[in-house]
């Protein structure tokens, strides 16, 4: 078995294109937050009105300055390469930079690109796709401690919550590290799995090897993706907590939502039936699963209408109940550190 | 999108090789039980002990009684395709039949079958394998009834039931479709999805696309893959729960079973657990799902045994209880037709 992982050569040059709204330059601006020891400079053209306060420089001027690979930091309409940016991709290959993509679309399936990446002697990585090989899950447990944030829905945070449990363990002295599951997370951390890409037979193998044998002090927090309750993507999400063997839970939860986002039909479960519904399948290859935490997305409610609206999940729950962004995630972590 | 499930063109040729045991020629014996309408013939090589019954023809001959394919109809240990089968392969191209494999191993990997199937205008199926682009899931309910077969592990006769179940609903003028979810399944019917090949993201609708809308008092009998409980391959289960929106399931058990197999630290769930967390998770797609039969496999249990075990299940579960190889389907069936 090859490596099944994609692993990406730090720091990086953050191409911006010509975007001018920040939500579609979401990429560039986590791998800021998440990864600023990894940016070596932005590269903007014509145009761009996105500014992550990073060195303006060309893809020369970056490898001067110890830059292995430039990010496609935007996605723009349409999840494609525009062929207008060929040309800068391929100065940045000239330049002796590899290439990372987070598109649909992939680099691969442009020729000029395939072309000059052999003549440079540097890689194209399409991170949303996994065309390596994983086995076939073991079901073996495996030593060191695990932590996966699981949701009542897509994107409602499980990837903020687990990048900054991670930055807390860290911060506190302790052996930590954030596995990536997506995209995003994968170019910030320089390594993971784009978990939905891969085949179903296999997506539980995946999971286990993204996560290794560990020290038994050490803690892989593990990006989670899509619910339980979804009506398209719960495979994925089974064969991450199957494979992940996770010994804590956090459960993600945005109180703004009725429904399945994009599925109108498809309620969002109740918090108490969702940690139960987690809880059971985690127990299949890990018998001492439990819930340490839930991770509310607040950004909808006023300080006077969320502080009772937690304090009631804490109540209910007995469990540290936050806003990851708004109260940050030192409870939680308080509860890894005691081990209860 | 285009074409989303394999479509096969009937009637076959099943090619034997050389092949001297039964177990590895299961392909072609299960598509002689289950299809031998579409069976022309059978090409054996020299040293094959193996007789299914059907004229022996060559690809000339066969194409002269109206042959459409050649199924390579064994399954040579390590999955791939031996060398000295190729030029019989390109016999049977050049007589203008196309190939049908199950293998792993992809004919489209061998670049002389694609060269040939170019020049003569035929198509390599690799049913094993879903290329085909598949559409995100969207739970909308469809018309026209579906029976899923699942199974307290792999490999104890989902298929076979779902077959079963299929050929007793049609004896009786009902109006059914097997639907095929893994590559035996699919030579046999001529169409369906390999189930676990397809990346996670997309198994749920591709479990959709199998089964589309129908007539309202139509039955899609859908084979069952993998097991919930299963450390490896429960995610593709979720899928074809979720995307098959079943009315009907029939849990499908192995009593000589203790623990899953190849998984030997993993037990066989309860009976009722098992309905219990089937039912759970269908109720996602289709609040009215319900268990309508126990198939059991009895092949290692006396007839003295088998009797009072079947009976103490019946009496438990208040269900059908059957072996579908001694005993049929017809108590399954009859509760499809009064729809209690």
């Amino acid at each position: 078995m090859s490596t099944t992982q994609a692993h990406l050569r730090k720091p990086y040059l953050l191409f911006l294109g010509e975007e001018t709204q920040a939500p579609y330059a979401k990429t560039a601006l986590g791998i800021r937050d998440w990864a600023p020891e990894s940016c070596t400079g932005q590269w903007r053209l014509a145009g761009s009105a996105i500014d992550l306060g990073l060195p303006d420089l060309t893809p020369e001027e970056a490898v001067a300055r110890g830059a292995r690979s430039l990010v496609i930091g935007v996605a723009p309409v349409g999840g494609t390469i525009p062929e207008h940016w060929l040309p800068h991709l391929l100065q940045a290959i000239a330049a002796g930079l590899e290439i990372v993509s987070g598109m649909h679309a992939r680099l691969a399936s442009f020729a000029p690109l395939v072309l000059a990446a052999g003549n440079h002697g540097v890689t194209l990585h399409d991170v949303r796709h996994s065309d390596r090989a994983f086995p076939i899950a073991t079901g073996r447990k495996r030593r060191g401690k695990r932590l996966l944030t699981v949701g009542t829905d897509c994107a409602l945070g499980k990837k903020y919550t687990a990048l900054a449990i991670a930055r807390e363990l860290l911060a506190r002295g302790r052996k930590a590290t954030f596995r990536a599951t997506g995209q995003t997370g994968i170019i910030i951390a320089g390594s993971g799995v784009a978990i939905d890409a891969v085949v179903s037979d296999f997506v539980t193998g995946a999971a286990e090897s993204l996560s290794p044998d560990n020290d038994a002090d050490h803690w892989d927090v593990i990006e989670g993706q899509g619910a339980l309750f979804h009506p398209a993507y719960a495979p994925v999400t089974l064969g991450l907590i199957h494979g992940s063997q996770p010994d804590a839970i956090v459960l993600c939860h945005d109180p703004s939502r009725q429904t399945i986002l994009g599925w109108p039909d498809f309620p969002i479960p109740d918090l108490g039936d969702a940690i139960d519904a987690y809880l059971t399948q985690g127990r299949l290859t890990n018998s001492a699963i439990r819930c340490v935490g839930i991770s509310v997305n607040t950004a909808q409610m006023s300080e006077t209408d969320r502080r009772p609206h937690l304090r009631g999940l804490a109540d209910r729950f007995a469990l540290p109940v936050f806003d990851p962004i708004r109260d940050g995630v030192g409870g939680v972590v308080d509860r890894l550190e005691v081990g209860t």
